[in-house]
């Protein structure tokens, strides 16, 4: 019994092997085969452009994969999603999917585009959009790169975009946001009726979520002196659950608490001003709540 | 007036731009702007994939371009060919597109193909083989890297191929040949006929293919006793017309020829042995015949 | 007081640096004098070829070093094995020593090499081969790159192989394996018989095994309801023995165990199933059992 | 409110980045842009180059930066220094401002300038130095690279050097050490008597030195025999307070605690052959004594 | 008898290294001392920052060198300018310098800098440059990168720019230019007063300035019918002298002529159309009129 | 019929492929096959370490191939040397083959070598220059990098040196020199006793020298008045016999000779001076005289 697992090719791909390599699979890709190689046995990887991973999963030709929103909604496709996981190749921002135009086209909404040409990688995604205002417009497939179109061949285009570097370096405009898009990790609706394969992708989701986590957590080990002690806690976040443990001097007590990088370094400051003693702050590899 | 030109982005990009330098022309790319930048101002340059060169032909939307001959077969565009320019990524050799199956699948011939499914960037290319060849099966098209979906996605896959290599690296089997592709200079119709066009692109012609036969030549200056002319002169390939010129010392005459590199090698031992003297082979930038 | 250390030169020079990094030493070479410097007074590091290093080890010239048991076979040398370390370039599989030849030879076992030619850097380990069986054969030492010499200049090679990648890019065939290897810590017997230097041999055994096992393990805690205390220790492996440590709140215990990231990813999911809380996992540095 | 914090360009710029990555903040520099991006709200870094830090800093214009002790003493300004942050650019050791002169030279001592010419970056220090040996000299400015000036154009340098490396190279000869400079954390006057300012100065302190410490610190787990808990403990620094806590087994009790890189690999040998067990060595993020 | 030759460092170094080697001088720098090697005897080469040759020409500490137009004017320095050397290191084009602003800056002209805070290299030519404008500001010396300072550090900076990225990607404005500068072949007076300095100085122009042209240039062969000799050579730009030589056909006349190729791609399909035959365009190495 | 061609693998092998590929043969080495490719269908190349061909021809495995004099001269092998071609990997000066033994060593001479103990890769050769000096010393095979070895395993080294940096840098000092040696293209007795095969080996001896000469020489044209001609003629080397062309003008007649670059540099000033005009240096792919 085997998972069949799409896995995305091209930007995401490196930062989904760095995902994996944290929730302790190990994916390499020989440069002979092409063919990704994962250290369980029960795998079965297959590296995929993101655009066909939603396809191939309504089709049943896999069972789970990794892809973004964007992709999943422009297929259409009926897929199971279990979770999302917020990485990208840059910034761990969402991308969006934008209409965009030269600086100085006329056109500053949907309604502006009747009778345009406009070039996308989205063709169902863009049809759609122009049904929903009512607009007639030619949409043509393009392989990517629509930016340098932009005027001469067409009017328009509908591309992705992280940090809007590309379009601003192409003199391109925005003109409006279709969608805001994440990874997903989802599943096939024939795998989730398989107890065996439904199970694997549980344990993929918790490990996956627990690696996720842990990149932007650390762990924070402190001693307390006994008198000070709820003060000293009172610092700490109140959701965040610190487990205490006796010392050896029963006038001191043992803390650990886990928290975001973020939180650490303004908390470091104030337990130690407070009379928190031997801070220590180390890295984790997953946490699962 | 100005020739709005497509360039092959992708793996004949680098060669291309190559090619037009060594006819004169310097093509850059910034990275800031992605447009080609010609130092020529009587064109406009504009990166495309090759596939999508000769739809804007056809369109009127570009009046000339580089791309492969695989690419115009497939789109069914009418375009006006102007000549076949010799190179390629690799080998100079012509692509082939194929059909290629798993080094293990019983397809033996297009026959084998019925209700089977075939993944491939060449959709119309395909459908109409299988046509021809009265068979019926599911064309799926794929973002480039067919080959490792066979066999887990796809029985059979339709893809280009210079070498081979990554059909072997892949396990995979030719079945047949669709098509021998090499590089051609085309131009719209519409662009034909507009005289100023047209002279644009008969000029564009002469220069590439003089680079392009430049690459392949050197010219090779020898003196030539006077006795032994004719039979020296003999040695060269009769097709070769060389230019002799008298010199100062009348026992002596001057010749110069263009020879191919593969011919020279094997001409300059046998030139030397024969009598003549002074043997100076030099590289050329065009030849025009 | 100083221990003369030889270290292996070539493919094992930068997986062997790093373990050592990771045991606590600092090596480094500089571009300058191509001598290895190691933070640790008294140590004496040398970088040779690994096949050097048995010999010297056995002249008595260096105290100890880290080498292949292929490379301690092929020398016949007398050393004194400390410990295994199994770390290659590529896969921490054990390299394999074996007799290879082209895929259309009619060679199938050693008895077929009478009176062949043979390439090899193991000529007395080859030697020693076809003399148990019985065969005669012209054996010569070449400097690496045997593969490329079948079967133009010799009938058969004995080379080391990790992959077999190599092998199958020189269309050869595998006949027979002599060895299979992997890297070993070994010293002099000299070394052996010096009180602080065996006990400076027997304390870098230490760390590096220590090392070696924190590169395939991590350490997990969690905190336990004590109601199911015994049923979620009762999942872990029953070699593995958790430390538990009383917590603040007395109806939860906290466990920490150490386990290889092959069984966390499996076991992670099923103590979160079966109760476990606060589950965090975290990287190890070196590891003493 | 916001810090306006100086950061130093070039060679130590990597190193810096580092520093403050492992104190928890993320700085980039985008290719673009040029003006680094910290993920603090109230931190707004700007690059300048190490000499610029304590003019800017004198007149106010930034309010707290990193710099070395080199440049500070060179532009005789007045600024806070806050702490002293031993890393360079390659071996952390201290950097040296030196006076060197070609191999050749009949320099000894600075009484030897007199009337000689010296090109270096350190005009003020240089200047300073020679009339504290009431010797008379012609000082002129150099951008870097002062080492290719001697013999041809000048008769000596005053220059820093980490490893000697390239004044051995150039056939240079150390006369004399005018400073030895490690890198500083300094503020601004005007920032020290700002509240706000002050006390945010004082946190990045606190984060900068615990990522500093954590940079040669490692923890260490193990567990000891009640019986020979105070023998073992012994064997522990003096100064050194491990973490002590009770294990569920009284036979048994867990010991913690903090020591760096070089003594760990001694003591782990040591402590194994004490009793302890179950040694576990684990990395730090940041360690606040 | 040496000539001391000043080398621009820096982003002039890898194109002057190369305008040297097509005059026929290989120079190169050993990456062990730095100091450049030249292979002829009779020159002695040193690296310097282009702003320092124009001083140590004025000094007569060296004879001849290479340096920006913009450093000789900064400078104020008395010396030989021999000849123009039109290369950079982008685009050929001269370079610009400029004072610039911050896009939002109210400053449109010298006179708005009254009382403003200004970061350049070139602090000479600034103050003349606003003494010419009866301006007074403070103007401060910057070790490059002066753009990351506008607005935070200073209200307006002089650099020199080639192209204008990098103060377009700074956001900044250019206000007026100072001056405009192209590289400068220089010689200290004393060195022209010397007659064998002087003799080789002015063969370095010859060489130098052949290369120049060469880089630009190309030769054309070709063979004219007698009979359109005269409507051919017409077509050929009136200053160009083709060389002619007599044929063995005497129908026949062989043409020679150097051109620039830009020239020459317009010229070779008109060639054609009029009669030429056997056109061969081939590289130069040096054009000397 | 094939001639059987062993290249220099390793520090040679890129400026061998330079040179058969300015003498007219294409020769690659595929990543997946290693074995080299030319294109010429009489030549079978294969790529051998430069000690081994030698031995492959002295057997007559071989026919032929290039190797270094020293290599010949160690293995004492019966080979026919057909030309001497002056490259190396850096400088195209000749290497040595040196005795080094550490800066404070007291060996002076070979006869301190006397029970010492040397490395080196050229054993027999070391062993001939022993016995020429009635010398005994313990010499021993190393494979490669015998540098660093001195003094801590052996008392001196055998190596080859191009430039001695790599001596310099391990602070050895050269005590003899036992060989100076350059590349050499050689066949085997047999191949010579082959028509075509010696015949083949002589045409790639024209075209391998034609390379290697044209690799230092351009030609110069240049214009000269009748009434100057011989004092003009004067000024070229008198070994060199200038090409005279007569021209349309009778005044004029066209000179092109072909010359050194270093004695170009020098000639064209003079001949400029003395009334030569339209100078033209180009670049030549081979010469032979």
């Amino acid at each position: 019994m085997k998972l069949k697992l799409g896995l995305p090719k091209g930007s995401l791909q490196e930062a989904t092997f760095a995902l994996f390599a944290r929730a302790g699979f190990s994916i390499k890709v020989s440069s002979r085969s092409y063919q990704p190689v994962i250290d369980d046995d029960t795998i079965d990887p297959i590296l995929l452009r993101p655009q066909e991973i939603p396809i191939y999963l309504a089709d049943g030709v896999i069972d789970a994969g990794l892809t973004g929103a964007d992709w999943i909604a422009d297929s259409g496709a009926q897929v199971h999603e279990i979770c999302e996981l917020r990485y990208s190749k840059l910034t761990n921002n969402p991308i969006r999917v934008v209409l965009a135009v030269h600086q100085d086209s006329p056109v500053q909404g949907p309604k502006d585009l009747e009778g345009k040409r406009i070039a996308t990688e989205y063709v169902r995604l863009t049809e759609r959009y122009l049904s929903e205002h009512k607009t007639q417009a030619h949409v043509e497939f393009s392989w990517g790169a629509c930016e340098v179109k932009v005027p001469s061949l067409v009017d328009a285009i509908v591309v992705n975009t992280e940090t809007g570097n590309s379009l601003r370096a192409h003199n391109l405009r925005i003109v409006d946001t279709l969608l805001t898009s994440t990874t997903r990790f989802v599943a096939s609706r024939q795998a989730m009726e398989d107890d065996w394969k439904r199970e694997k992708v549980e344990s993929l989701e918790i490990l996956l979520t627990g690696a996720m986590n842990a990149a932007k957590l650390v762990g924070l080990k402190m001693n307390l002196p006994m008198a000070q002690k709820e003060e000293i806690l009172g610092i700490l976040p109140s959701l965040k659950n610190p487990t205490l443990s006796p010392l050896a001097d029963a006038d001191w007590i043992a803390a650990e608490v886990i928290l975001s990088e973020r939180e650490v370094r303004d908390l470091i400051p104030r337990l130690k001003r407070a009379g928190a003693t031997g801070l220590v702050e180390y890295p984790l590899n997953k946490v699962i709540y």
